[in-house]
């Protein structure tokens, strides 16, 4: 039986787990990043509690290689670079690493690639050539698969469709700049409209029974669920914001098919519908009724883990 | 000596030239697009001419196969779909209608990328696995290179850059949309913005001696080269919205360098000096100082005929 090991390194926890081709999760477990000043001790921890997993599996099997998905995630050098929710700072080589540990082959790539090769290997866009993902969470990342090759770019950071700007002189983002696609379209950018139609509009609605700090993108998509036109006016407003970038993206590369994950895709066809139809007005002709959106085949709780194992899959499946 | 032969279907004329590996043009010549209303009689003079051609070519040779560029060019379908500029209608079947006069693999693209493929075999791009070619002519055209190949896309027309929208309820476009980028960085965008700037401004300029409806891009570039403060506004400002597409796009592919290409491309520095400024300024962080834009080593003679024949040697490089 071979297999491959998953690991997604976020900001509070790093998640592994044992995957098989078919992406069936044999064996899991986590550590807390949070408390581990020293990613040299984050690796040898987590490589115990990976071996600890292994020999739990029962029957016999090889491991072909070791996935990581890590914000700022560089696939070409191996590293993390200058991830600001992490508790290290600068370049970590996470390849060197974990090479301590493990002779397998590792490989690295952040996590909107991770999800994208994830949905590649595992969930709707198996056998696609052409195709692209979003995640919409706090932030909202990307990444495009094009010849049946996920585009790394140059300097292995393309894919930043959250850091497009579609809004010119519009809203401050984190990046420092304004007008950034990820200050509208992510869960974050969500509450920021909702915040802004509260404000403007006079219209009953059950939002405002909810103190605006702790309005959650769930409230929102409930509250549309039932009909609240308020809510419904965020999502929409929401869609054509996003529509309008996968409009300009789809002029780029041509994909067959987008699939979007993440917090803001739970909204399901509140959102989709919508979106469907700014897309298709925003397209250029040549495009139009050819591009499908789907919702990501993937769960939120295992798409990372997932996604990372799927990379050596993939690297396998290129050779 | 292998050759390739290379063919740019124009709606005036459609030059040829039969190319050696080093892109050298080892014979020429041409047939006038607009005298047939017939696309096979139009393959069958262009095929004898080719022969003709062929025939005058001293020393022994093997010819590797035909490389076709062409507006709206297929190149997964291997047609020209729908081409407003020349004298055919509907789907003209192109690799059907030149495989009645040769046995040589014919591929075809549509301009954009058989300029960014010339651009990668015989120009600046040789050996670079991620770069972006974009042609500032009458219209806006785009080729992205990922990952070492060209990006085709699903349906064969990715790299639309020039109209993706830049400008929310923007000029008017002539594919029914308003605010892309072609409407701005195009030559004809440049005379659209000197429009404007000459009536809305009450500047002394040498461009006020120039009929509005014979004034060029070249005018333009001339005055601008001579101080004209008023045509320097005017590339200033396309700079800035061609930066700002730019910078874009370059969050999606992350290329190592771009090219430009076309009647806006012979502005050289004075369009190079303020867009390099504008687009370092749009940048996301991330890709600052990393991306260098240079003006194309292809001379817009040769370059059309070069890119098609370039496909031919770009395929059986793949292989």
């Amino acid at each position: 039986m071979e297999l491959s090991i998953g690991i997604d390194i976020g900001g509070t926890n790093s998640p592994f787990g044992v995957v098989s081709a078919e992406g069936e999760v044999l064996a899991k477990g986590s550590i807390k990043t949070r408390n581990y000043k020293d990613p040299e001790l984050f690796a040898t921890d987590l490589a115990k509690e990976i071996k600890n997993a292994l020999s739990a599996i029962k029957g016999d099997f090889t491991i072909l290689g070791i996935g990581i998905g890590a914000p700022n995630g560089n696939h070409h050098q191996g590293t993390i670079e200058f991830a600001p929710n992490l508790p290290w700072k600068g370049v970590i080589n996470l390849i060197a690493l974990f090479q301590n540990h493990f002779k397998e082959p590792i490989f690295v790539t952040n996590d909107a690639n991770a999800a994208t090769i994830g949905e590649f290997i595992f969930g709707k866009a198996k056998g696609l050539k052409d195709f692209m993902v979003v995640t919409l969470g706090t932030g909202v990342g990307s990444g495009f698969v094009s010849n049946g090759e996920l585009v790394y770019g140059h300097d292995s950071f393309a894919g930043e469709l959250g850091h497009t700007i579609i809004v010119h002189d519009g809203r401050d983002c984190a990046c420092g700049r304004k007008g950034c696609l990820e200050t509208y379209a992510s869960v974050t950018g969500l509450l920021r409209t909702a915040q802004i139609m509260l404000a403007k509009s006079s219209q009953k609605s059950m939002l405002r029974q909810i103190p605006t700090d702790q309005l959650s993108g769930k409230d929102i998509g409930d509250s549309a669920a039932k009909g609240d036109k308020l809510a419904l006016e965020i999502l929409d407003y929401t869609a054509k914001r996003l529509a309008f970038s996968l409009a300009n993206a789809v002029a780029i590369t041509s994909p067959e098919a987008i699939f979007l994950f993440g917090g803001m895709a739970r909204a399901g066809d509140l959102l989709l519908g919508p979106l469907k139809r700014y897309f298709e007005d925003y397209l250029l002709y040549l495009y139009r009724g050819k591009v499908r959106i789907e919702i990501s085949a993937l769960t939120e709780q295992n798409a990372a883990v997932l996604g990372a194992s799927a990379l050596v899959w993939n690297e396998i499946n290129k050779k």
